[in-house]
């Protein structure tokens, strides 16, 4: 059995201004950014979101510009099967996370779980 | 003043298929479905967050498939010109929603608030 849910979303931005987006983005939805250390940094911001309901992150890419869930599990192999069983591909591993196609075409990730709340709240598979 | 938050997200999928998209959505992110009245469920399907913490839907669109933002306010028009002065533009108005376009090119919405808690919870703008 392992467990997963909706961790949250990041907001790809083409660009080479991520302090920018960042600002635009936070400014947008009332979060307050969050500097990330070290290389991290370099690629990602992080909005605090006041409620605490979902990670946020704004991050600089080089493919188009786009919005794309983060799925969070303890076990990110058995979560990355059970959603090709659901029509879900791989597209590649990145780190510790697996990037997927949903069959409607939207990338999406699966990532380690890290959250607050996640042994309660998350949903439990078979 | 004016308040706005987060509402959730949508995700848009290219396909004649809504049931289709949505149960592979519902299933990916542990989120159960409810059809919705008339001739919004043709177009759309609830995702029920269990820890209620977003508005969630899968739309049938004819655009590429894509996950966008909703803002919710109790003052679209004012929260649309508060983020005109951040920089983004407005796209098109759709019944009582604005679609508008970041400075890196994600779509999303400013919507009516309707979600519990706003009132208490979302950021007031002067």
């Amino acid at each position: 059995m392992h467990k997963s849910r909706l961790a949250g979303f990041i907001i790809d931005c083409n660009t080479p201004q991520l302090q920018a987006a960042a600002q635009f983005w936070g400014g947008a939805l009332g979060m307050e950014l969050r500097a990330l250390p070290g290389e991290e940094g370099d690629k990602y911001v992080r909005l605090i979101d006041p409620q605490e309901r979902l990670h946020v992150e704004v991050q600089a890419v080089t493919h188009p510009s786009r919005v794309h869930l983060d799925i969070e599990s303890d076990d990110v192999e058995a979560e990355v099967r059970r959603l090709e069983r659901l029509g879900a591909r791989r597209v590649q591993q990145v780190h510790t996370w697996w990037v997927l196609e949903a069959p409607t075409g939207q990338r999406f990730c699966v990532v380690r779980a890290e959250s607050r709340g996640f042994a309660a709240d998350a949903h439990a598979w078979p």
